[in-house]
Formats: C-alpha cells, sequence, structure tokens
C-alpha cells in the first residue's frame, strides 16, 4: 500500500525542535503496515529534518549554538539580499538534509530508544513548514 | 511499478550546478506514476547530491565558498597522492550526502517551489559522473 | 517483495570503519532482488553511516581527524553530564547521518567502484550498533 500526505507544521522560532509526535499523527495509515518505509522530505531550502536525541533539550540547544558556529552569519557571503540568516540556512539545510527515510515494523517507525525527528529551523521567522510524507508497506 | 536507470552528468567545474532537468529527462517513466519515490544516488566518493536554492547562481557560489572553508585543502591530511583537492572531497561528499529521494506525486517530484537538485562537484577535474535513479510508485 | 532484519554490528573504536561485508550478510535475500532498494537505518544518536571510499585505510583516519576539529570536543557545549564525546558524537551523527539507501540490481546494491558502507562510531566506547535493513524489491 501506498500513502502520502503533506504535513505544515507549526510554526517555530529558529533552533533544532522534535517534531515526532506532529509528524507521525500526519500519517494515520502507520498503524496499517507491517513492514515498510516512511520518507519524509521537507519542502523548503532553509530548514531540514534529523534524526537525534530525544530526551535532553540540552542537546537540541547545543546543536543551534554548533551550527551557528560553523555557518557563521558573518561570512564572505554574496547572497545576502534575503537577510543576514538566509545563506547561512540554506547552507545548514543541505548539512542536515532535506529527508529522512525510516524503517516501519508493525504499524511504528523502527527508531532507537533514543532517536527523534528533529524540525531544524535555520531562519529568523520560517513561518510554518511543509513535509511531504509518503508511507509505503505490506499490511 | 519499478524502473531503473544509469544516468551519466555532463562534466562540469568544480563548484555546485543545478542537474534538476538533466536528471529529471533521465527518468522517463516519471509521468506514468501517480505516487512514488524517485531515489539517486551518484556513484562516487568524491562527487555529492544535495536538494537547494534553484533560482540564484550566488547560493550555489557560496556554496563552494563555505564548503573550501570548512574543509581546506590546507590541513593534517595523510591522504595526500592524489591531489590536494581529492581528501577535502571525500569529505565534502559525505557531509552532502551521496544519495537523495523524492517524493513522487501525479507523475512530478513533489518539490517545494524553489527546491532544486545540485550536483556538488568537489573535484577539479571530476569528470562525467553517474547517477543510479530507481524509480518504483503506482500508476 | 519485502524483507526487514535487524543487524549487530560488532564494536568498534571510535572512528569510521568500513562494514560493507559485515552489513550485506545480514540481508540474505539480496541475491532474490532484480531491481530495488536496500535502506539502512542505525538505531543510534552518536554513530552513523556513509558510503565513502573503500580502499585506503588513510582516507578512513582523515575522515577522524577532520570531524574531530570539526565538531571538537572543547566547545561551548551545555550537555556534558555523559562525558567529552557525547555532545559531540550526537553533532557528528547529524552530519554524516544515521541512513542510507542504496539502489539494489541484479541482486547486489549498484553501488560504484570505490564506495563502501562505513560506519562512523563518535563515541570512545560505543558498543555494538544496531542496524535496520529495509530490502524492497522485485525478483
Amino acid at each position: 500500500m501506498w500513502a502520502q500526505h503533506r504535513i505544515e507544521l507549526a510554526p517555530r522560532p529558529r533552533g533544532f525542535h522534535l517534531v515526532t509526535d506532529e509528524v507521525l499523527r500526519g500519517v494515520p495509515e502507520l498503524g496499517e503496515v507491517r513492514v515498510g518505509l516512511l520518507h519524509l522530505l521537507i519542502q523548503h531550502t532553509s530548514a531540514s529534518l534529523t534524526l537525534n536525541e530525544n530526551a535532553s533539550p540540552d542537546v537540541r540547544r547545543d546543536f543551534e549554538t554548533w551550527v551557528n558556529a560553523s555557518v557563521p552569519e558573518e561570512f564572505a557571503w554574496t547572497h545576502t539580499l534575503e537577510g543576514p540568516d538566509d545563506m547561512p540556512a540554506h547552507v545548514k539545510a543541505s548539512l542536515m538534509g532535506p529527508s529522512l527515510t525510516l524503517p516501519v515494523r508493525d504499524g511504528r517507525p523502527a527508531l532507537g530508544t533514543w532517536q527523534g525527528i528533529y524540525l531544524c529551523e535555520h531562519r529568523d521567522r520560517g513561518g510554518s513548514r511543509a513535509v511531504v510524507a509518503t508511507l509505503h508497506g505490506e499490511g
């Protein structure tokens, strides 16, 4: 079976955010799949998706600190028309990546105990972000 | 339905290049798929694929500037036999990633308005690059 | 056909390790697939998977040197309870990424000549690492 949904994530401030539950609520057919794959694509070039530690807010804050140090606003950027947070956001988006593919087992993503889905919001005011979720598997 | 093709991308200079049209032309069955996934793998370890902004050449030039600053040729590399651009190319390739998976909807990749496929050429003279495209979906 | 396996990789020291054969041995149905996809997810937030050069140990050592320089233990981390290698490991894991999707052709992953699967072990004592392998294709 195939299912595909467009999920509008609530707007969030710049930073790394745990959105596992919000994403999975957008794929109601998940429970019907015994074995399969769930693919997620964020349809933006200044926000991204990754998997990481799902327990400590410290980890998400440290991600933001590190990514700002590694892709700084003060740099030899030439694409500056859309503000100082724009070009760094593009680079950060490709570093973390625009998509995730998760194995599905017995109606749930087969993640590790400590893994959760992060929305990485790289703009100061990114607004709502759209994710296309594609589920495929056998019942 | 499944389809799989090997696409030879035209050689390009070191840098980030928009190749959306060239890649999609290599998958003629795309129009037959109502819902599915398109997977792309670059079969090289010194070039990579990412999604990013499809409009401004400035963005692609700034990507190249940033990646050269973050993975410099002047570094404590030990693998130097194949030239100063070789080992940085390997690291850049893993940072950006060797593959992309794109949702397909109504015969087209369901990308955001501003998303395009980048070939990231990390070598000075990388030559032609091969991409394996695997399309899977229902008609 | 679908097949899914949980593969326990042998423990390895911190660094980048070639695990292509160990991973593929965990998916015995691979030889039955004419065209398809093999998806791998590492179920951890301090280790990762990537594709890179499969010949020279120098390359893998240089990866470790670079990643330690770019995500240093000495940094403004706040999440430090689990040791100085922990928070850098989380960031490195997202940089390299938690998963790989490989095209399958005639019973084998359709990789480039020089491509191999790396286990990127970012902790000093990470122990055994679990990978969920999901194979899907037609025979």
